[in-house]
């Protein structure tokens, strides 16, 4: 387990997002470009599981960072793509990548940690902390071209 | 209607925002800090509403972007901290601030945007697009010293 490197691009990092949903075919530079708004930023923590013998990625968590005003200038944190290569299902990964994001988030100093889930994933993530707070979460997509 | 200005320390910013939820007592030092992180990062586009003959800050909404991999390098969107003055209620000023975010996240390319909100809220942001998708929403708290 350890933080997203920009070598990744070559070690199936995109090949395991698109486990998760569509990614499209990204070029190395835009891929370099992206990686380093992220890194730039200060803002992301991206957490990868690599298979030691191959290098190939197998698991992957993103701590997403907001600066706030109120609380003191807080800041909020975010969960995202948590995905675990199909073929390493059932040997603890993702439970692995949330134990280490929920203490990241607290060391960092985070005061409030979401993520959005399918309704069948709800009790996984309940033995991390989270729970429904009973308030409305609102969305709407608008056209992409890809 | 403009962007969130440094100036706005004075015009009554912070005070709008305690309308909102508990923001404490933040230094000019602490506020230029966490303003110019958020400009640098270039992610989050503040929206205020000024009193033109007092320069009384009476409105805000936050549109704040998250970079992505997926879907060719995305952009995600988040509505934050939506609040109107309560003296200029009732005068189509969160109705603006909305109107004018949700144009400003389509023309940026976002996806896909969202917000959480308090229940009696809903109607409200259904009237610009946003609607329940079925997904589940968690959070987490972390204890704050504030």
């Amino acid at each position: 387990m350890r933080p997203l490197s920009s070598n990744d691009y070559k070690n199936g990092y995109l090949a395991l997002l698109e486990q998760l949903t569509t990614v499209g075919d990204i070029h190395e530079i835009q891929w370099k470009k992206t990686f380093d708004r992220m890194c730039n930023s200060g803002m992301y923590y991206v957490v990868v599981i690599e298979e030691i013998n191959t290098h190939k990625i197998v698991g992957n968590s993103t701590l997403f960072l907001e600066q706030k005003f109120i609380h003191n200038c807080v800041l909020r944190g975010r969960v995202e793509e948590v995905v675990v290569d199909k073929e390493y299902n059932g040997q603890g990964l993702g439970k692995a990548l949330m134990t280490l994001l929920v203490a990241l988030a607290e060391h960092l100093g985070v005061y409030k940690l979401s993520l959005e889930c399918r309704p069948h994933l709800v009790g996984f993530y309940e033995q991390f902390g989270y729970k429904n707070d009973g308030g409305q979460y609102l969305v709407q997509r608008f056209p992409r071209s890809d």
